[in-house]
């Protein structure tokens, strides 16, 4: 019995041992697969060659179809002159806004007369453009989902894009100057969208020579009054500051503890005015001769104060305050930053201004109570050849910290750490802030850890990098240079965005994901929380306007009819799936056309849109929406107009004829 | 000692009970982790929700930076105007191929003479644009990576692309007629490049009364003869067909067993004229009353004899065989196709055509022996009202296959199936070929399987899947509509595309992922295997001219220089990082400018921008690139050129100013 109790004693703790292996072996799969992983799926990563490191970026990354993206990123579209919008983790092109630049898809600049850019340009032809700094409305200072605005380097302009249609509705031309950089930007309750001069010119478009670039050219920082209400920036309430003829660079607006303040770097404070062909330096050379370039400090609500008192003069009837104005009312002061800055980007607290200049491996961290300090003490190490009080480097500085080559431009996260972007060392460096609500575990002011980045980085944005409240997470890093990253596509290259991961904390950044941008390039993007945006999913009623986004007056919209009122044939069209109602329109040689088309649909998605052969007509109806377009039949012939958005099984049946009688 | 043996015979047992049940545990793990799987990939999985199956579209789908998709699908752009390729299984967009719209990053239709665009148009205004199908060249039935070819439905527009450096090269509009459908199509060695009319109007872009439809209007398919050497289409060498004022509709051309024919359906052979408005039924209704259209059978190697035999006629100087003639010369046959037919597809062996015709739920199959046969013994049911022979239905037909709700269009692979999108169903459905020289493993012209899209499929394309050798392996479904996919960008919402691997057999096809695509609406693509494509990293030569793709012939690019003759100023620049040359341009208001620039770079991405201010001008010039632009300098002052591509770390000093003098 002994032996036999002994045996089942034995068998008993054996069984409990290979349960408790089993369970161990089984533990020791940590993470273990999901119940109910196919077979298959490691398989075709393993088939694939995905590395471990791939697989996690693979499952960081990917959103389902039907599940929505956590981040939406509106990027400038840099020289395509549009902004484009991607889904962050999924890093996909959502939607290509058109801004300064026609659009077949939207009709935008196609004929269509209720569009910003019509309103601008008429029928066209339309310039190019150089979008360069999207910068989403704020509400103290955190993104409120809005408004997105975007300066145009190239011609130098802003527009205004309203998130309920994700549409332009404006877009203004400096009346002053002809290019800009530093744009745009908003102060923390948007009330002013800010646009800052990069190379100097004479005010107002005028002529001067080159010889007298110091006495007659000049920058600028304009301020855009905007009026959320009405969706446009009011030209009328809106004033701008003349500047020295230095490049002005970037800018950013102070928010918290700098609210009221603008900060503006700036290089060729040489003012050299090029001329290699002459023997002279080349720009490149001419203009990084300076060990310091200023840091331009601009107290905006003492500017306001200015206009008020009239210290202003008209240039093409547009408020300017003159220089001496500026320095005389305490608006403007420079403080000496590294040579050739870049970046300026103003920290969540807003305490510190963090200058990356280009030529030197450290950041410049300025402290916005020291600089005021300063000013109360007029503590100037000079004035500037136009006047400007410099104050002293060392009053305003309150950190340098050496992070690598090339450093351009920096983000925040919810950590207490800044990313800066290194060009020359096409990198990512984390470094830990000091005196900010967001405290990062390592001492302050350190450099922590870096990610390489291919190739060639420029900006990178955070997620809500640029408000009072970072979301960390997820960061971009907006690269130059693709290379060999994607395949082969002719010898114009795409750019290439990376989505980084930066939710832990020292070293530990993980590269998720490349992404090709082959249709521009891309400086700078703001990154906004999807759930902030409440846009809209079909225009609040039939024979909506989306240009002054309300019900447009023309009567009967919803009633189709021809009427004829002397040389003009007014057309109103009804369009639903999948007629057009009329579907024939008579016209004779030589008669104006007036033709509007409303889209009488309610349900999402169910656009039409609307294409005249021959006559450079196409036209994008939402549901809802009404259009106008207006042209003259100067050409004989017939024209089948047709729907182009396929809208039904019966959508290639949904088309018309105009003719046009000779 | 009996118990003790026995002890250490069970605990022996026991011990190899535990390691096998250890090892079976571990290998239950099956496939198992990758060596060096990271802790946290699934655990970010699991975070993120992740089902089994979206781990395994993760897995299958993400292209690690660096490594190359290994299939480029070029989509029409639908009304974008423009082509956008695609990286497959990634379904990451590598690049928007600029065709019929100006593009602003590229410089197309922003002020460059060698463009194709500029070559059509001028400086604009440009007209928009609707893309439709794109045909990549082929050679010998399978594409060989030369050219691509897509038409335009909104003006009657064929466009030719060449992915040596993937720019537009040539647009021609059709002198005949002025909208298409069909277009474009290529013959197995690219002989032709084949479009198709869509809605009925009079020959040469005349006007005639809607009431003489039947007499006077007319469709109209047109033979473009293309110089594979000069990459041109030549008009002088291509001609058309007059065909009946039928609506054409989808086209496909024969290959191996059906070399020679081009196979063309149609609908509104009711040749209704619409009229709601004045109480007749509208085109949706007046165009479906027919149980049967017609597919047309064209014989374009007997019409280029019948061109040769001088049997057209020159309309607007371009040559069209008369319908009477083309029926008389043997080249047009008609065959009956049930009601409302869309799609035309023919399978990889070329024996067979498929039509889906979408108010019905089968798919028709017709044979080309057959069809041959029926012609060779005259076997006609009747004539058309234009006498064009109709063909047997019985028998032209091999199979009626039933799928379901609203079949479209078809693809095949490499395993003896084929692909019909049902556009009601939102679904695609996988059926099986008979007598093809790939044979699935179920019996002939059966459906075998169905997967889900969302929503609205419209086209699909297959991996290669319009040549004799598909590749199979992945399938893209082009969703018209995306509703609720994905976060709302407002009432203009993305159209989806959904990759769908096909790998399997039977009814396993696998939905890998959501694509948004949000610049207009693709109807059509072609997925081509990534190693076919040889394209250019560079530019062979300085002083390259894309638009001839030669070396210019104007001598001296590479000098710098101004000269000015009679009242023009000639400008040579040379564009290098990080300088132009000249500096300063200095011209007198009024003259005239001619302004070459060439990239001397010879580094792959070394591209250079060049834009000036106020006069629209925008250009791309990658390395070797030498272009031209051209404007009257009817604006005084000051207008600073730069660099818009962000190329070196002294980028923002490219610049130079153009300065007019009063």
């Amino acid at each position: 019995m002994r032996g036999s109790t002994t045996r089942y004693l034995i068998a008993g703790v054996v069984l409990l041992l290979i349960v408790a292996i089993a369970f161990w072996v089984r533990g020791s799969r940590s993470p273990s697969l999901p119940s109910g992983l196919p077979a298959d799926a490691l398989a075709v990563a393993r088939e694939r060659g995905l590395t471990p490191e791939d697989i996690y970026g693979a499952l960081a990354t990917y959103v389902p179809g039907g599940k929505h993206d956590e981040f939406v990123m509106f990027a400038s579209g840099g020289h395509s002159g549009q902004v484009i919008a991607i889904g962050i983790p999924s890093m996909r092109i959502l939607k290509v806004i058109p801004v300064f630049v026609p659009d077949s898809w939207s009709g935008y600049g196609f004929g269509v007369e209720n569009t910003a850019i019509h309103e601008v340009y008429g029928r066209g032809p339309y310039p190019p453009a150089d979008t360069h700094h999207p910068a989403l409305s704020e509400t103290n200072g955190e993104y409120d989902g809005e408004f997105l605005f975007i300066g145009d380097k190239l011609n130098g302009r802003v527009a205004v894009i309203d998130l309920k249609d994700w549409e332009t509705k404006q877009i203004v031309r400096n009346p002053v100057f002809n290019n800009n950089h530093g744009a745009a930007f908003v102060t923390p309750n948007t009330e002013y969208v800010v646009e800052v001069s990069q190379y100097g010119v004479p005010l107002g478009h005028r002529y001067a020579p080159l010889e007298r670039y110091k006495e007659e050219y000049r920058g600028l920082i304009t301020f855009y009054k905007f009026d959320r209400k009405r969706g446009r920036i009011v030209l009328e309430e809106s004033f701008a500051v003349e500047l020295p003829p230095y490049w002005q660079d970037l800018a950013d607006c102070g928010k918290a503890a700098s609210d009221g303040w603008v900060f503006v770097n700036s290089f060729n404070t040489e003012m050299a005015t090029g001329g290699v062909e002459k023997g002279n330096p080349p720009f490149e050379a001419g203009v990084s001769q300076n060990d310091m370039d200023y840091l331009h400090i601009i107290n905006w609500k003492q500017a306001e104060q200015l206009v008020k008192a009239g210290k202003f003069v008209r240039i093409n009837g547009f408020r300017v305050i003159p220089l001496k104005e500026a320095v005389a009312g305490g608006v403007l002061f420079f403080t000496p930053e590294p040579k050739s800055p870049h970046g300026v980007d103003v920290c969540p607290c807003g305490k510190h201004i963090v200058v990356g200049g280009k030529l030197d491996p450290h950041v410049t961290v300025y402290n916005i109570e020291k600089i005021k300090q300063a000013i109360q003490n007029k503590d100037y190490e000079k004035t500037d050849p136009y006047g400007v009080p410099v104050l002293r480097f060392d009053a305003t500085k309150e950190a340098q910290v050496e992070l690598g080559l090339g450093p351009l431009h920096t983000q925040f996260d919810d950590k207490g750490y800044a990313y800066t972007s290194l060009f020359l060392d096409t990198a990512v460096a984390r470094w830990t802030l000091g005196g900010c609500k967001y405290k990062a575990p390592e001492e302050p002011w350190k450099l922590v850890g870096k990610v390489q980045t291919h190739y060639n980085i420029g900006h990178l944005a955070a997620a809500e990098g640029d408000t009072v409240k970072p979301a960390g997470k997820y960061l971009v890093a907006l690269n130059k240079w693709s290379v060999d990253r994607f395949l082969t596509t002719g010898p114009l290259l795409p750019q290439n965005l990376q989505l980084i991961e930066i939710s832990g904390t020292g070293e530990t950044m993980r590269l998720l994901a490349d992404m090709p941008l082959g249709m521009g390039e891309p400086h700078y993007a703001q990154i906004i929380r999807a759930d902030r945006l409440k846009s809209w999913e079909t225009y609040p009623d039939v024979g909506w306007d989306p240009h002054t986004q309300a019900k447009a007056t023309e009567p009967g919209l919803d009633k189709p009819r021809v009427e004829v009122k002397g040389d003009t044939v007014y057309v109103y069209s009804t369009v639903i799936r999948s007629h057009f109602t009329p579907e024939h329109v008579k016209v004779k040689k030589g008669q104006k056309v007036v033709w509007h088309l409303t889209n009488t649909e309610r349900t999402r998605d169910a656009t039409h849109g609307f294409a005249i052969p021959g006559y450079g007509i196409g036209a994008s109806l939402e549901p809802g929406e009404t259009v106008t377009v207006r042209f003259v039949a100067d050409k004989e012939g017939v024209y089948p107009f047709y729907c182009t958005e396929f809208c039904s099984a019966l959508h290639l049946e949904m088309m018309g004829y105009l003719l046009v009688e000779p």
